[in-house]
């Protein structure tokens, strides 16, 4: 951490915030300069609350240069984290893996048929909504436990395991009991409560990138999960929030990369949301595998303009099949399976 | 609502999209165009899933022209909304309620001595953070209950009533219990769940705009809490996140004269967050009493520089005193009190 | 200006940057740490080229303390500019300047009987498109030179300095020649070409804010018209783009204070395109007053329901008296005439 | 397009409104709702000036049904344009373009030594910025005219075609003469005057879209060149500006299947400019490709760590043959070659 402060600064309050900083352990050096002077700190920064230092009325500016999460770094753990789902991994050079299945489980038959179809064409895991969290409160909020109950008895036919999403901390008990990746869903990446209270699980958390997050404060969060002891964190770029509206939200695939760099934590592409249109699908999902993800979330429907939401961006189980197939060839090149 | 399809659609199906929508209790009026038709909604459009017709693939577009909110619409209650927090009333015609205290409840000496000068100075509230939503788990978090029970020790003395944010539903006896307004921070301003849970209440409710969030998407957050039968809801601006950095947000003050147009409720601006730095909180304050604000909510401390959180962004009582002086005036022009 | 390297970068290309950096006549102090060494840059940086050091590969970051610009910043020219248009001073203390006049010129009468209008109503300044900026080229483009024709037989009769857009450089003549204040669009803020002509002339030039430019960005716009030698500038916010789409764009009326900081230059709010909205053009051009600009540019029409652009927008010559009224007694709050 | 009016609006004034629109050429059908009224509009509605309707007072909403644009548009076009630029083909199923070469042009070894070493690892064009656009008036500017004179110098030797920036319509007789395809530059996206006076060439024109302008605003500024009678547009992506500052810009990759599907022009992606980070741009060139681009525009250095400006983007030689190698073994797979 760099601070500059302006160079009349009263000699006996720059020493006031220096044995400030040293009492929490870290050590100060200073530069003097025409201007400005300039600390930096030698030590574990992450301690180091910046808004309290901004206060100081003569610190004119406090840079990070370490990061300001420490788990989820590379730095601190130089391989690439693995997670075993039932026996499906994820993370590292394991083959890429696909989850299908409908924005919202409707039906115990919708289920059924889905989850057989997106087995088929190649999905490794089953996707799909219970607890929906709806910009209307007048409109369809999901089956609830009744669609867990759904997404069980198809795990059970098709051994595929189930991601949905948990919206509250009170139905944390039927989450872990029946659900084998927990997804944190965009609105609620900074529910700090819901965060830590996954973080005291062991389960698979899938989670996804705020409408508005910044890489760091996306990153902050997967940090409160594992701050808590649960190491077992997938992060999903899912589009953001931008001036453009002709697409739902704007992909930004280059977090595939950037993750890589910085995290040894999988990261995983959701085309589907991002886009809001079941034509740009198969194209962003290719370029998501070009780019080196380590897996997809597709929304698949068998009937999509039946769908009770978000049909249009849903891909038909053929569609999905052949994306598939595209998507190894892909993968093959950049040295990977799916 | 307007739906355009593609002319070219099979007759029967455009015939099974209109049973459909008439299947809701809404009539249908159809226009024959050269490339597209159009369908004209008639009827409360608030329940018509919008994703579910979009799915239709011979669907061009879909135009809201209703809103779909209807409870914290002007149009159904035309009369501005006044909201009574134990005896200060907030809203229509009533004077300008400016809330002041500090970002975090620190120490019981430290909400004392703060209570005591906004009170002093003119605040009508107190506002000070107990449970405190941190992007890092490694900082301060908020004294929690302690930090509640010292603001209602603060209340006892000073008679103001009391203004903290909710961050989990598993809180909610203690806020309803020991609290006058329950605020909704930015980054739960889509959790449905607190909102429903805060809706089964009669509690005022301060609901921050999220920092990414629409107009019309802030607004239909307050319909959930309405919806559960709660009409004391109060909006906050506190600020968007745009590209630009040199603010921390970028304060949208054109949401005054919007809120005013399409809903009844009251809304208060919060210049300390928006803005992120003291030295803009005074013009921020003033320019949202001249847009017609209903109140301000505004971050005030003893020792600024000693902030646990927010210190950059705080005020000393000093110079809240003489915003608030400033303030008056200026409310007078608009023929507002303060 | 602070530059962070690896620890373990070779010595020997450590000493090389540090030669090519102080080949430029700055002084360049160096900090080890324990993970990155610190060089502390002394002197004037503004000539160093960023992007060129970010190339060496063992810089992590590069910090910038003084600002890039000189000519627009405070710290060097301490007082307030003030630019005199003809007479009409606008900046520092002098009053509140404030510009009206429909977006297009459409004809000799309608120019005339709005000039005489909005000088009644308490403009200083006339304001009016003759080439107008359209994203169709389809639509109305403007009168070009009849259009200015007619702007300088306006002023002719009322004694207002004309306020229009210039969009090339090939009509400097023609707008040195016959305009007060030569407007540049926001579409043109970084069209550096024009910026550098504007600067080699004498003439108060409006430079507009971009979309999507950053407060520096636009101050390095105006720096680029002062380093050819002409001061007067004034600088114009007109809404930035974001997500929020309920207004046109969103007016970022903290420029104001902010702009105060760091520059000397004026600063005039546009409140008719920043919102869109003539019903939102009041309430925002109070606010803009009370946060201390100094100047408005409002947009006037007689028959705005048949202006052929953005009558939307537009304020009929009554509404804009009644605003400049009110305005004038919130000016005289805040120690200002209007 | 479709107009909403107020179910109350005078029956005269709705009259007057209709017959204003039926004077352009247009037909209007009305259909009478409860509380509103809605007009369609059959006919070429690109005439039709939205701002101007807008102002009617009881007009409620405007929706483009149509597109605003042309020329540009599939719809009236729905072969893919191919564009020949000296022999090399760019669009439909031609292969992938790969143009490479420095930011600037800073020496004749420099770009003599680029030259040869992109066209050895495959690139079909030679970029190269002689005109350059920087905030700052105080760094590099590029060599301009020398620049263009080393770039044809390079092409003779090599016999590629070379893409450099236009910034100013002054240098329209040196472009036209010595270049083969002129770059308009982000900045310049809405620099409507420069658009015609390159439309009133037969030069391909290389247009990028603007740091925060939306897919239709791009497709209108090249409708601006194609209805001054050039139709040789090639559209390109370059990142936009977002909240997000970890990387340079974000790149918007659902662009390519959305152009492909609404234009028939030419796309290509810049990943250099977009990214701002060398070591992102492969993995995102790799993801483009994937995705359906008709080409790519990479930034390549023979010494990246000596470059005068934008050195942090730029691959070396070497990697930026490796990138076309494995670019040529995904393009491969979806049909194309490269």
């Amino acid at each position: 951490m760099v601070i500059t402060i302006e160079h009349q600064a009263p000699r006996k309050e720059v020493e006031s915030l220096i044995r400030d900083i040293e009492s929490k352990g870290l050590k100060v050096q200073e530069m003097v300069g025409e201007t400005v002077n300039i600390l930096g700190l030698i030590g574990d920064t992450t301690i180091v609350d910046e808004t309290r230092i901004g206060m100081y009325p003569w610190v004119l500016s406090i840079t990070h240069i370490a990061t300001p999460y420490k788990k989820v770094s590379r730095q601190f753990h130089p391989e690439d984290t693995i997670i075993d789902v039932n026996g499906v991994k994820i993370g590292g050079n394991e083959p890429i893996v696909v989850m299908g299945g409908p924005c919202s489980v409707e039906s115990e038959e919708q289920i059924m048929e889905i989850a057989e179809g997106v087995k088929e064409a190649g999905a490794k895991m089953l996707r799909g909504g219970a607890y929906k969290p709806r910009t209307s409160p007048y409109v369809f909020q999901g089956l609830k436990s009744e669609g867990i109950r759904y997404l069980c008895e198809a795990r059970e036919k098709t051994h595929l395991p189930i991601v949905t999403e948990m919206m509250s901390v009170d139905k944390l008990d039927e989450f872990v009991e029946n659900v084998d990746v927990i997804q944190v869903g965009a609105r609620n990446m900074q529910n700090f409560d819901l965060l830590r209270a996954l973080g005291k699980t062991n389960k698979p958390i899938l989670l996804k990138r705020g409408l508005a997050n910044t890489l760091e404060e996306w990153l902050m969060s997967a940090e409160y999960i594992m701050s808590e002891g649960n190491p077992n964190v997938i992060l999903c770029e899912r589009g953001i929030r931008t001036f453009e509206r002709s697409t739902r939200n704007t992909l930004d695939l280059s977090v595939i990369p950037q993750i890589k760099k910085i995290s040894h934590l999988p990261i995983v592409i959701d085309p589907s949301h991002a886009t809001g249109h079941w034509e740009l699908v198969e194209s962003m999902s290719l370029a998501a595998i070009a780019a080196g993800c380590d897996g997809l979330i597709i929304e698949v429907h068998n009937h999509p303009e039946k769908a009770l939401s978000d049909g249009q961006q849903s891909l038909t189980v053929e569609h999905f099949a052949k994306l598939i197939e595209k998507g190894k060839a892909i993968a093959k090149i950049i040295g990977r399976d799916m």
